[in-house]
């Protein structure tokens, strides 16, 4: 069994970034230069943004925290968006979720300009993604690809089952593994809370990426051996025996399924640590799109 | 076995759209109206957009045919294509495919107005089809969902295989029948080149949907008993039988497979005489959106 080590892979990717930027800063070209709006105090929202932000301070990036009132209206973070879109200074800009109710976030989402969209989320750029185009793929498939391609996991040929549709990992996950790229040529099944005999089909894939949200929902019993298993989910779970009062834990009960697997990521530490990663890459992609 | 009958189903179809713009035109709300520009003489693409404009005349919408020579340059035909995004008298319209080599269909494809793109060939309507947002999407996908609607196929929790990655037909069929809607739900499956042990992909499938250009590639011993078969290819193959010199084949070995099929499409008469009616029906829509 080998583990599919996120945490060191997003910190060698990092690395690579950061000497990038580097070089870029030695011949006189742009500091990339990533902005993130955050509208609110959700305690959780402003952890991710802020270690977005100090991401971005390692690897020598420019970095802007917008950070408006919980009251913020619609047209005033539309007004913010569109003096964003139009700042030759700004490459990249993510809108931290979820947004206060009384904003629509399709219509913000709608708002960004897709040559900065570094989330990938504006449909335009889900259509690039869709039609294997050139554009910005969202962080979490982006870095489940990467996972792959630097462990040599092979997936042309393969048969691999998506569990959960969302729109941020389970649907363009099914769709960039059947394409035609390095990373890709799988036969892919998509299976959701519709799909029947649900274990009919775990047990013949080769490689399942799991994406549902249910705490250790995928089981030794249901897949085959030298499986290789991408576990998306992260949920808390209480444990009186942790300090802090409770364990993460993903969608794939980690102890006896990783027995059965080839390769594995384990939560956390698995897909979750590449995700940032994905965003400066995907960022440094914006910088150099618009130098050339 | 059930015939998937298209050509009576488009019919149908077409005869609601007449329908629906006499009641427009009553009403003195504006008349659908579609144009199509083609460039060149090629004899196939010139039949196909004949074949449009006059499905146009006969629902009662407005159509406007702009033939532009085999020499016209790429800026020619974006300026063509700027003067129709921003005339209010066109609801929508098409780029008749293939272009001349000197110009760049991505590019082409790019400049039409979204609000406009009733082929649904655009990356932000593609992506707002991924998304399960309001879009038009593209005639051979939604005439598919359309006839599985009209005909009762049930498709939730069904067990689809989809044969053919192409951007036009098997990635968009994959992806909205796994969404949650009307006819959606289903666990599916996409084939391609790459898969290894189709047969065994097929033999299981409750519904299959061949769009791969071999003719006659699935045969009776690929699947169950009481599939349904939705047949996209079109094939000419030399028959000297015949008058014209050829006979019209699908993906499909349709005698042997009807056999064992609970609903099948035929070729000629099922897929194919459904595209130009959801053309008319994205018009139709283009139309409703702009008026409302």
């Amino acid at each position: 069994m080998t583990l599919l080590d996120g945490k060191k892979t997003a910190a060698d990717i990092k690395e690579e970034i950061a000497l990038e930027v580097k070089n870029l800063k030695e011949n006189g070209k742009k500091t990339p230069h990533l902005a993130a709006i955050i509208v609110g105090n959700d305690g959780a929202s402003l952890t991710y943004v802020n270690a977005k932000v100090k991401a971005c301070e390692r690897v020598g990036f420019e970095s802007t925290l917008i950070r408006l009132t919980e009251n913020t209206t619609e047209l005033e973070l539309l007004n913010q968006i569109t003096s964003l879109n139009i700042d030759d200074n700004i490459d990249g800009f993510i809108v931290q979720l979820p947004l206060p109710k009384h904003i629509n976030e399709q219509k913000v989402l709608m708002a960004v300009d897709p040559k900065k969209d570094v989330d990938g989320f504006h449909p335009t750029n889900v259509g690039k993604m869709a039609l294997n185009l050139p554009t910005f793929i969202s962080a979490t498939p982006f870095g489940i690809l990467e996972l792959l391609e630097r462990y040599k996991v092979e997936t042309s040929g393969k048969h691999v089952v998506v569990l959960g549709r969302s729109h941020i990992v389970g649907s363009p996950m099914s769709i960039l593994l059947s394409q035609k790229r390095t990373v890709g040529n799988a036969t892919v099944t998509m299976c959701h809370r519709r799909t029947k005999n649900l274990k009919e089909f775990t047990l013949k894939a080769d490689i399942i990426v799991a994406a549902i949200g249910i705490p250790e929902f995928l089981k030794a019993d249901m897949v085959k051996e030298n499986v290789t298993v991408i576990d998306v989910g992260i949920t808390r779970l209480a444990d009186a025996s942790k300090k802090n009062g409770f364990r993460l834990v993903g969608d794939v009960a980690f102890e006896e399924v990783s027995k059965k697997s080839e390769f594995i990521t384990p939560v956390p530490g698995g897909v979750g640590p590449m995700t940032i990663a994905m965003l400066l890459k995907n960022t440094l992609l914006a910088c150099q799109r618009s130098n050339s």
